[in-house]
This record gives structure tokens, C-alpha cells and sequence, in this order.
């Protein structure tokens, strides 16, 4: 979180990510690695598929943020980092055939194909990063445990197979901090922008919010209020459901480290 | 509303308003003249509290957000408009003496003196007239009722003779419609800024949301979430504790109508 960091340093830190993937040197979260650089969730589709893909991104922009997209069999993503191998440079990547995971593995390059086309969504991780900066504290980040995210009741716009519902984060704030809250995450559009609802779960379909439907149950303080975001897990709830024949996304928490600054992405 | 007059034809309506206070034809409320023109709550203090009542003003921005104010004993605020007169162009004014309202009366040439110094501070007309633009409904508004407000258990900071409890105004919304509130609200940091809290009333020592300490009844619906912003009440009501042995104010909704744009008040 560094601010002092040269850009060029930072650009280094997120280039060294990404070659200790490629070589199979990392295989972990990145969580925490390359501060002050836009990380992001991938999805990797048949070119059959990727057209209804990019509509139901556009219809969807708040859960499917498109920061970035390659040619056709083209393993490149030179508007996200010039050496980019979307083959190797995730540390690991989980491969699902007909809507089920059938392998984890940290290189893909015997699974490339000419028709797959690769999408890379903006993630939480730079909107948690800004909030960290200004002083508030994230308490899944304080306990090292992965942020509660929930399906709702809200229907995402379909497009061609893919439909389902919007599936939200949930982080909880005093009410003072939850304006800051809203203030900071309104600044960037393109990691999921402002909460899409705050304060009573059921009014959009969360029944307890003590049961999260994916990662780890929530710490709720006396007198916080829950604060709900478009989730970057929705894509992939809805690619499962879909069942395209081949898509390879990364692991949980195992990012595509990008050349973008979190501070580029900011609108304001 | 209309943002298709020409700023000169809305600053001509904003000197017409003036002039018509100045002339006496104009008595009442100036909630909806000149729309587009920044609307000042006023009030007018011996030089002997003046510096007191600067440095209240800076210590709590928030309620008490200065955009203007004259020379001792001078009449003039020409950064609010080159003709203003503030003796004559507020259609009613309300006269203190020692913290007790003796008059009402649309002139007080006939009180002024050369130790006064008038003060002009932002009101929250700018920030209601941009949520409404952005499509956002105020049940006061569509009720042609008061804004409810409350005092609460935060304290201001105190400077001289000024202190007392932070005053604010309630307008409630739905979440979604909430958080748009803070994002059009934080626009205006001299007009009140970003509400201060949400949600539980006793959280900010308010007993019963119903019994407003200041102006109507407020309306709730279900499944709306109270927002609460600094006031410009809070000024009033420290003043007339302090008990300076003359302070002129404003009549309530009879504002001072200046030359400035809301939109120059937008800080983005």
C-alpha cells in the first residue's frame, strides 16, 4: 500500500507475480502481492460462447466489470501487461467441463485451443484496497478469512445461456463508515462501483446472513450495518449453470495480476 | 430545474427575487424561486461575537458551512451578488435580543449598525435540488411540508460563547435510492456534505423519530432507511443559546438568494 512506490517499481512487483506463476512458482493466493496493481477474475470460454459472454458482461456491468479481452486463440492481453500468458500467468486454474470442475492445475497450455477467448472481470481487491487506505477497517481482511458472499433474489439481464442470479459480497460497517464506505467504491465503476443495497438482508432475497452461499461466515459487530456489492463470483455462479462444454477460470483468491494501478481505474 | 435557461436569464431571476424583498413584495418562503441559484441561511451578529462565530463556523463545516460574508457595519456581500443589500433583501427576518425572538419584519434598515457582520451559510435547498434532478423523491417536498429535523447528543465544537448539540435534517429513502443520496450529497461539501448517519435514531441520541425538534412530522415508508445530514439549524439554535444581545436571522424558508450557481458549489 506503499503510495512512495515508484509506478515502475510497482510494474516490476506485478511482472515478478506473474513469471513466478509462469515458471510454477507460485501457486497460491494473491491476496496482498503487487500493492497499488488491478488484479483480476478470469473466465476463458469456446468463441461460440464468448459473443453471448460479452453481452451479458455489458447488460451486467456492475457483477461483471470487463477490464479486458483476447483475439480469438491469441494467449495475449497487451492492454493488461505487454508479456502477458493468460496460459501460465494465473498461479492456478480450475478447468470445468459441462459446468463441473474436473481439474485444478497452475498452466493450461495442453488444454489451449484456437477458439478460446479470454475474459478478465476487475475484482474487489482494488475497491478493498482504497477502503484499507482510508482507514477503515475490512474484517474478513483483519481475521484473514475470505469475504461472505451471497446469491440474491435480484435476476441478472440474460444473454443467450447465460442467466441466473446476482450474487453480492457483504462487508459491514458502523454507519459513519459505511458512508465512507459508499463514498470510496463509488470512485471505481470498474471493480463493481457502490453497493447495490445496504441494512436488511431479506429485503433482496438473503435469508441468514450468517450462511453465506460462498466464502466464510461473517463477523457482524453491535450496531454495524451490512453493506451488499456486486460480486465478480456472479460470471462464474452463472458460466457453471450454463454449462458450456470447456471453461477454464482461475482458483479462488489466485488472480490475473495486471500492469493497471488501482488508481487508474479510479473515476474521480 | 431547467437546465436550459441561460446562467444570465437565472441570475436575473435570482436579482429579481432580491428585489422584490427589497421592494417588500416578497414576504415569504423562497423554496423553488430561481431555480439553479444557491439559497443562504443568514445571520447577522455585533463584531464583538464575530470572531467567535468564525471560528465556530470552521470548527463544524459541516452544519455551519460559510460561503459569505461582510465587513463590519458594511451591507455589501459582493461574492453572493454585486447589489445585494442584506438590510432589505431577504424577504423576512427574525430579531434576537439576548437569545429571544421579539420581531419579524421584512426590513431592518432600521436596526443596522456599524459593528454588524452578516454571515451567509450554505443551505440544504443546493443538494435537495440536485437529488431531485437525479430522479430522487423527497416526501417533504412532494408533501409541501418542512423537512423534519432533530437535535442529537454529537456536539459541536465549541468556540467563545457558541456551543451546543449538532442539529440535523432527516430525509428517508429506500437502500438503493439511499445510496444515491450519498453519492449526489458528497458533491456539496459547502452545503452539508454527505449525510453523517443512517439508520438507528438512537444511535444519535434521537428518542422518536416522529417528534421532530424542528419542522413537520416527517413521513416514513416501509422499508425506508432514515438518512440524517448536519443542518443548518444547528447555527440558530447555538446562537440563540449563546444569547448575544442582538442577532438578526432569516425567517424560516426565507432565504437569501445569491448569484451563485449550485453547480459552481459541486466540487466534482
Amino acid at each position: 500500500m506503499n503510495m512512495h512506490v515508484p509506478t515502475r517499481d510497482r510494474r516490476d512487483q506485478a511482472r515478478t507475480v506473474r513469471e513466478n506463476a509462469r515458471r510454477g512458482e507460485l501457486t497460491v493466493q494473491t491476496s496482498g502481492l503487487a500493492p497499488g496493481m488491478v488484479q483480476g477474475n478470469l473466465a476463458i470460454l469456446p468463441k461460440a460462447y464468448a459473443d453471448d459472454f460479452v453481452s451479458f458482461c455489458h447488460f451486467n456491468p456492475k457483477p461483471c466489470p470487463l477490464i479486458g479481452m483476447s483475439a480469438p486463440g491469441d494467449p495475449a492481453l497487451p492492454t493488461l501487461g505487454q508479456d502477458i500468458d493468460i496460459r501460465s500467468d494465473v498461479p492456478m486454474y480450475r478447468v470445468f467441463e459441462s459446468g463441473e470442475c474436473i481439474d485444478e492445475c497452475p498452466d493450461i497450455s495442453h488444454l489451449w485451443r484456437d477458439d478460446l477467448v479470454a475474459f478478465v472481470l476487475g475484482c474487489s481487491f482494488s475497491f478493498e484496497e482504497a477502503m484499507l487506505e482510508a482507514g477503515l477497517s475490512l474484517h474478513h481482511i483483519d481475521r484473514g478469512v475470505n469475504v461472505a458472499m451471497y446469491r440474491t433474489n435480484i435476476e441478472t439481464r440474460a444473454a443467450g445461456p447465460f442467466s441466473g442470479p446476482l450474487v453480492v459480497s457483504m462487508r459491514s460497517f458502523k454507519p459513519a463508515d459505511a458512508i465512507r464506505a459508499v463514498q470510496i467504491t463509488s470512485r471505481f465503476p470498474q471493480v463493481h462501483g457502490a453497493p447495490i443495497h445496504f441494512g436488511d438482508p431479506a429485503a433482496i432475497g438473503i435469508t441468514d446472513i450468517m450462511q453465506p452461499d460462498y466464502g466464510d461466515t461473517p463477523e457482524m459487530r453491535e450496531s454495524e450495518v451490512p453493506l451488499f456489492w456486486a460480486c465478480g463470483v456472479t460470471p462464474q455462479a452463472i458460466v457453471e449453470v450454463a454449462k458450456p462444454p470447456l471453461c477454464i477460470t482461475h482458483a479462488p483468491g489466485c488472480m490475473l495480476v495486471t500492469d493497471l494501478l488501482n488508481a487508474e481505474l479510479a473515476a474521480l
